[in-house]
């Protein structure tokens, strides 16, 4: 079989380093030409986003930063962008931030530079959300990527190990998903397996001393790639399944997606055996869901969806509702029955083991 | 020591498949909404060219291609592309015909879509070149980076063995001399080292039998990754020895980086563990000059300087020429002794060996 793909690169600069990101962040202020900076943080991450933009021309703070970017947030915050007369938006702070500073940006074309603190990876794709009556629409545009982004591992200490682990393994899932996703390619294949050597790694350290910079740094760099992984490679079968359950049951997404990881790893790894070894080399492994199971082990990892807020009861449901979304080129064939199967596993917590085929 | 880097990811679309260029590229062709296309492709092209653009809206076929882009060359084609009114270029060729393209949109702002017939990788960087008087100008702009590029190796089955063996140790030049080039990081080393592996395992089987579509398939998508890992790291101490001995002794481009590489790499690697150790990986081998040498040896390729034209007697004037472009960052300190000895050495073709250090 020829080598056949189609690759998307997204322009995007990236200034890391631990201590730097105020540093670093003026000079892509400074490189963009902006005059008027509108700064989104919320009341979380103020102290961060004081200390960091202390030094540049600020506009407007502002701090209505919730989850899932609700259409009403959404609109607020563009009218205050343009009343303020803003050339730049600034983010500082995780997935919803991030989120926020990218419905400003799809309707007004501002430029965004990223400073996240958390592992969500949004800041490395060119995907913005907005949610109206509880319902979120996703969607794809160029002017939402950030410019730039500034990573700054400092800014992660105060992350708790706890949702460090379940951020963490959220990218991991972003890693894992591309290698089967509907645009997977060799390129970003390469990008997931590095993130996934990375983020692991990082992981690992972290648990062990919460304060570790070369964990931190590890993690952070890992979830980097694996942001710019997913934007390429697109949402496969881990993705659309926690997508769903996200929506329906409100269930927390980074310990939804680490919950859910290992089931979809072991009912896909048969059916691509390459993905599979890959998954195990990088994880430091002979078989892929031993390794992944290793590592949630070690790391303490959020176990199962009824820990969560999701019940019983919800699960044919939940099938029900997924079914539609399953990607026609999963790489095992996906009924009612396979997810009904891999809910009921997930929402007990209990372990998955790699196939005999695998 | 933390992780600290800058990196510059270059936006562009990739298609790759064998047998698809003129698909693909009347797919990028329409997705920018072109009406007017330049082609630019060399006499030796003009059969691959008229089969691979016959469907599309061409305005002007432009077939003047001079090695390393005389300006002379470059004005004539941009006056024929304003003439024609053409909103798109189309290279068709090696790194001389992406060339003549890049120095038409330096001054028209024209997209590009490029198709590469050999392994130069210029396709994928910023990077455009004049050549003014016998004197090389090089810059970066970003409207140089074709907007696409088609790869398609069966369009490469006609470059002889010898060639594509020089062309592809050129594109390993890129990846090794990655490692260490001013503008290093992570994810340029990433990119670096999945080419080196692709480029290497690919020149291995065309070597073996010239028509292996997996062979050229592989080293084509890894000659890509060495351009992006190399249009993000920047010229090494490799690249800059190059660059001076091809300007002022007009020896043949992929010939002197096939011939020089080892050299370098058995100069920098004691100083470089680290890129030593991947590298040497990447080659399957335990140490980094022997697994090249070992590469070298399997493809046949080039050995000595002296049989590109150089001769004995411009090794002093050379050493001194090279001198002053050495990067200051270099692993290793690099004077006017260890250029004489590199060069003497490559002159002759004398095999380097690994260091007790590395």
């Amino acid at each position: 079989m020829t080598l056949t793909f189609e690759n998307i690169t997204l322009g995007q600069r990236v200034r890391f380093g631990y201590g730097h990101a105020a540093d670093n962040l003026a000079a892509e202020v400074d490189r963009l030409s902006a005059r008027r900076v509108m700064v989104i943080a919320a009341a979380a991450e103020s102290g961060i986003a004081d200390r960091i933009t202390a030094g540049l021309p600020v506009a407007l703070r502002h701090d209505d930063v919730r989850p899932h970017v609700p259409v009403e947030q959404a609109e607020a915050a563009r009218t205050a962008a343009k009343e303020s007369g803003a050339d730049l938006v600034v983010c500082v702070g995780g997935g919803s931030t991030t989120g926020l500073a990218k419905a400003v940006a799809l309707t007004t074309r501002l430029p965004i530079v990223a400073v996240p603190t958390t592992y969500a990876g949004s800041e490395a794709t060119n995907v913005w959300g907005l949610t109206e009556a509880s319902r979120k629409t996703t969607g794809v545009d160029d002017a939402v990527l950030p410019a730039a982004v500034v990573y700054d591992s400092e800014l992660t200490l105060s992350l708790p190990v706890g949702l460090s682990v379940a951020s963490g393994l959220n990218a991991i899932a972003h890693c894992v998903d591309s290698m089967w996703a509907p645009r997977t390619n060799p390129v970003n294949q390469a990008f997931a397996m590095e993130g996934l050597r990375a983020v692991a790694d990082g992981l690992r350290r972290i648990v062990r001393e919460p304060d570790d910079i070369d964990g931190r740094d590890a993690t952070l760099y890992g979830c980097y790639l694996a942001g710019v992984a997913f934007a390429s490679a697109g949402s496969g079968l881990h993705h659309k399944i926690c997508h769903v359950l996200g929506g329906a049951y409100d269930l927390p997404h980074a310990q939804t997606h680490a919950t859910v990881l290992p089931y979809v790893l072991a009912l896909n790894a048969p059916g691509a055996p390459d993905a599979a070894r890959r998954i195990a080399a990088a994880l430091g492994s002979a078989a892929p869901v031993g390794g992944l199971n290793a590592l949630r082990e070690e790391l303490g990892a959020p176990r199962a969806l009824a820990d969560h807020g999701m019940r019983r009861t919800d699960i044919p449901e939940a099938a029900r509702l997924i079914l539609p979304y399953v990607p026609a080129d999963n790489p095992v064939p996906v009924g009612a029955e396979e997810l009904t199967d891999l809910l009921t596993r997930a929402y007990a917590g209990e372990s998955p083991q790699d196939s005999e085929a695998t």
